[in-house]
């Protein structure tokens, strides 16, 4: 059982697996073409196409807004502002494009201090990374907060990584928000509640002229033809997408309430996972792995100690995963 | 009929059709594992694994090469050399992340000078980029001249495009030669000799020190898991690939000779494409796409007035394209 990447562990649609086995040889061969991709995930958004840049996971997204941000050197080492724990991609693109991290640390429940972040800001900062929900604790930020970051943070760009946002229910994407707020990217990804993690489908949403100089970075055939041939499919079978939510949350809960049960710290989580505080992270992580189950050791990590976290997914994994914690951590009572 | 982007215009092996049709819903929803893939790649190249770094398309190894190069300010904007006409996105990347692109011309028969390319060096010289065979013109460059030339221009790094080094049956990739030439990057693709343009697979070769700042700037989960699938077959079935380069020779001798017959100069190719001189270029693409046909204009280009760049891959599209091109020249005379 994989619970270690927040996948969705049910698998993609259907639907897009017909539509796979539909494509040809000249599917391999021939570069693909985004129209059809690009006007179904504007029809998601209801946001126009020229505020959209379709990127090979959101993992390009965050390289690309990092190599446009950083790729002024007028006032030194350009910076980026994130918070810490978050996902490394930020820090691992920013500092490979010859830029500097800057972390600022959480509360104690995971909470984003806005004034910690305008104190860290300087003249040589470019670019703000903030996921909603946080990984890897699954804290939400009110959308309030970010508009009013956003507002302060410019000109620097404010990077909202919504990857999980789908389990939220919320998003800042709307239609009036990238005139309000010019320095506003917002990206996504179709790998977690979509399921097309292995076909590489995230976008970027922002106002065109914010967007033109991260499309400038992303190579021309980013998205592989199969990728952009499954994205419209998957974005169309929403009672898929919606089952994989209600399952998500039912699993959160059944995790949190067995953590409970097993005196385990947890946080409340939005997403498709649950941060677990449990005695001694490394020996269970190799424990559950014995039992084949991977989770995600997360203890190296700020405000982090002795946590894992593990992918809240179908209820039937959650089930498997809390029956093997139960057998683990009441044997070793 | 596709002869616009020298794509494998009989599309992929069949087997890797097959492979991909037995992929299942997992395969969309999981990150992507690379081990096989690499395995194939090294035994193709006969390299060990840590001189592979594999992307999405070449075009993504450009841009961290260009990237990785581009984060050092210390002596100004960072410089790239390359030629002009070259492939834009060594141009594209290297704007894009920050630095400057300064080009050199080539000669008449778009051979290349290494004593322009040596004096165009400048203490911000990060990278020069040079592809052989020559993208447009097909035209090759001596082993030796790259070699010499990648000693000359260190410490910038040395970006050798092999895009189209299949057709021409010869490349810098030898076991011994990162080890010589420690700044030397030859980037490799599939999308050409092994038609995986639609997939996604590209490959950089260098020494393990070298490839390191290049390997942070592409995300972890780049080629997707179709792509990954894919290339192991794709480089197994040799006797496929072995049978579009005899089709791709076939065609560029059909279509030279063709071209002499109308009176059209040609420049000897080694790719699967030739750059041919027209009366009007603009005209021409026009009037072949009104007969199904797509080419390149590519007349805007240092050295390539009134040109267009015409795939040379199967016979039967060959044998179509030069009819197209009597039909429409002999008519207007």
């Amino acid at each position: 059982m994989r619970l270690h990447l927040n996948e969705n562990n049910a698998g993609c649609s259907p639907a897009v697996l017909e539509t796979l086995r539909r494509l040809g040889r000249s599917e391999v061969a021939f570069y693909p073409d985004y129209d059809t991709a690009l006007a179904a995930v504007s029809g998601l958004f209801g946001v126009p196409v020229d505020h959209l840049l379709l990127t090979n996971g959101m993992d390009e997204g965050i390289l690309a807004a990092a190599a446009a941000a950083c790729r002024d050197h007028a006032n030194g080492i350009p910076e980026a502002v994130g918070v810490a724990p978050a996902f490394d991609e930020y820090e691992i693109c920013t500092t490979a494009v010859g830029g500097r991290m800057v972390t600022v640390s959480l509360g104690d429940g995971f909470e984003l201090s806005a004034a910690d972040i305008r104190a860290a800001l300087t003249p040589r900062t470019r670019i703000v990374f903030v996921a909603n929900p946080h990984n890897p604790s699954g804290r939400t930020v009110p959308l309030d907060t970010l508009r009013q970051l956003a507002c302060d943070v410019s000109p620097a760009l404010m990077f909202v990584d919504e990857a999980y946002a789908d389990f939220m229910g919320e998003s800042l994407i709307d239609p009036a928000a990238f005139a309000a707020l010019p320095n506003l990217v917002v990206g996504r990804t179709f790998s977690k509640a979509y399921g097309l993690a292995g076909l590489r489908a995230g976008v970027l949403v922002a106002a065109p002229d914010t967007l033109a100089p991260l499309r400038r970075v992303v190579p021309p055939y980013s998205l592989n033809a199969w990728a952009a041939a499954a994205l419209p499919v998957a974005i169309q079978d929403r009672a898929y997408r919606d089952w994989y939510l209600e399952q998500a949350a039912a699993s959160r809960a059944l995790l949190t309430e067995a953590c409970a049960r097993l005196n385990l710290p947890t946080w409340p989580s939005a997403a498709n996972f649950v941060l677990v505080r449990v005695p001694d992270a490394i020996t269970l992580v190799r424990d559950l792995a014995a039992r084949g189950v991977r989770v995600r050791d997360r203890s190296a990590e700020a405000g982090c100690e002795q946590c894992i976290r593990v992918t809240a997914g179908i209820v039937d994994d959650t089930r498997r995963l809390i029956a093997a914690l139960e057998e683990i951590l009441c044997a070793g009572r």
